[in-house]
């Protein structure tokens, strides 16, 4: 069988906690599956930072690029806040991004049944929910140049950021959202503010172009993205797919998951295109929560997230659709048992640790 | 006693309707209490350009200008979706903003007792919620240059926004926030992305020096706008006054808006500098919500966030407290008596009409 490389950058705070969990799951694998996965390590943020005064370095960003998918904890945390700019931890991550091109970043928010009661919502309101948000991943404000800060001198200063998209960026990803679709509730709910920028309108035009020329079988309406972050509020349920930019996605997605009450189990895929010739896609599996330098090294982390992010690598970068769907299922069935990390305790429930957390998980799949 | 004057700009949509609520109040303050308003009217927004072309004449800009405060109802409809980006009905409202220089966008959140229930939340997370959320207005995306689209051929477009901000626009609107928060819970949170956006670095600079200068006896947190967008859904409670750029703003403040399930009700109040002779700022006032187009005409919108305006405008641009606080106790009242326009009613409430609900409001004031 042919080997499957994984890199893992466990990156900062609770990161190396929970990937060790999902470490432990992959050995299994291949032991007792013949899973074949190669995995290799590297530093990410803050930790590469205190190593080698980059936020990742060339090595591993090479690493990166030549592994089958790339696991990602979390970066960032106090110790790192008054680092220059181009080193912060969190350039480690856009880097990633960027030069792995991973354009299309998919955020699924749905609501755990066992844990619709924690959500601030009324349970009516999230009960079931299950929406997917497709955000562009590698254009926008994110990377736009100029961005700069400039002395004006008496103390004044000018800062810029730039926010650029062509049409082809949107075709991309528009279609991302509607491939998607199809495979679920058949909808697509697009989100900018073409009422007050010039990248909203195009947005909104290239998205409907394509939509009529490729994907009229599939429901498509838009929102601006104000609106759009009220709807999610009042009614999360209307949504299928939604599909956004770079930062307005940064926001809905963030909404979107705190809404399901389930921040700490929502993982998310960040796929670049097909390759031409062998069809891959290189990828980057993360949890949407962050790294919690709060709770970092207390084992008291939920590895959920990490576990549900390498449950999308398992089905979009090995099309390993059975195991995948086991590791779901055995998530579920490990918190229908009751068993719950702290920071998704309720009462009657019984409180485990991190690694207590990996093993049932493990011992489910 | 002097003349006060006020432009009337009811817009489209339901505008006209709740505008001519609150124009009735104003003829019996000044029938029975001899308050000495005088107003004008004037066009905006789609209203506007199909009378003259423009999404606000030069004429009613002068007439705006010079008045004391601006009464602005809503813009927009499906009507004008395709008419061209610079007179479209929003364009009017961007173009009284930066024309007055109107930086400072003060939203109220509060949750109405009488209307808890009807919040998409748990009524114990937003019961007796009461935040204001600090804009900025004239700045930031919304305004910056360049802001094309240039074609590039092949099918291709490039859109461009731009966000700018200056050390100045910063500290006055970090200004007004602290300001507000001393007559308010002392607490302000400001919101950025200063791990992305370089705008985001200096905002978090420079808000911080302001504090430090000027405004240390009020407590200052700092907050990633996604983050601030999740922690505004888990627990809204947390904040006093939130300070954020043009943008975030408009995207939070929706986001705090529909938490309250109150937005049919919610005022808003955008000001100038105090003028340095008079100490007079220019001021706008309007509803938080659209001009709702599928319901317009039938008599049935709400008025609350039209009453809620004035109720500022009393306060800021005449400094006439008492007045402001009954009519804020007059809201109250009638929706205590239990009589409710359609968008907030509920199970043993009396639906009123729009008509029905200014009656209500001009005889409990
Ligand atoms: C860490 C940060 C740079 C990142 C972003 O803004 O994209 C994060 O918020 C996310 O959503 O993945
Ligand atoms: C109508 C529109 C231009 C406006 C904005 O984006 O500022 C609105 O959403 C608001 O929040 O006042």
């Amino acid at each position: 069988m042919t080997e499957r490389s994984i890199l893992l950058l466990p990156g900062d705070g609770i990161g190396p906690e929970i990937m060790s969990e999902v470490k432990a799951l992959i050995s299994h694998m291949n032991e007792k599956d013949g899973a074949n996965f190669k995995t290799d390590e590297g530093l990410v943020g803050g930790s590469a930072y205190d190593a080698h005064g980059q936020a990742i370095s060339d090595g591993d960003m090479e690493k990166a690029l030549a592994a089958d998918a790339v696991l990602f904890g979390a970066v960032g945390g106090p110790k790192w806040d008054d680092v220059p700019y181009d080193v912060r931890p969190e350039a480690g991550l856009l880097r990633l991004r960027k030069d792995m091109a991973l354009f299309a970043n998919l955020r699924p928010a749905i609501c755990y049944p066992a844990l619709s009661n924690s959500s601030s919502l009324r349970p009516e309101v999230v009960e079931g929910l299950d929406i997917l948000i497709v955000r562009e991943l590698t254009g926008g404000v994110y990377f736009g140049e100029p961005k700069t800060i400039t002395d004006l001198g008496n103390g004044q200063k000018r800062a810029i950021d730039t926010q650029v998209y062509e049409t082809y960026e949107i075709e991309r990803i528009a279609g991302v959202a509607f491939e998607m679709a199809r495979a679920r509730g058949n909808k697509v709910c697009s989100m900018e503010k073409r009422n007050v920028m010039k990248s909203g309108v195009l947005w909104n035009d290239v998205v409907t172009a394509t939509h009529k020329a490729k994907y009229d079988d599939v429901e498509l309406s838009h929102m601006l993205a104000d609106a759009g972050g009220m709807q999610l509020v009042r009614w999360p349920k209307q949504f299928d797919v939604i599909v956004t930019d770079n930062l307005f996605g940064d926001m809905l997605s963030d909404v979107a998951a705190m809404l399901t009450g389930s921040l700490g189990m929502l993982p998310s895929a960040s796929l670049g295109a097909p390759d031409e010739k062998t069809g891959a896609r290189k990828a980057l599996y993360e949890p949407v929560h962050g790294s919690a330098p709060d709770i970092a090294g207390k084992g008291i982390a939920n590895p959920i997230a990490m576990f549900a992010s390498f449950a999308m690598c398992l089905r979009y970068s090995f099309n390993m659709i059975a195991e995948s769907e086991r590791l779901e299922k055995a998530i579920a069935t490990v918190l229908d048992s009751g068993v719950r990390t702290g920071d998704i305790m309720s009462d009657g429930c019984t409180q485990i640790t991190t690694t207590q957390m990996g093993e049932a998980i493990r011992k489910a799949y």
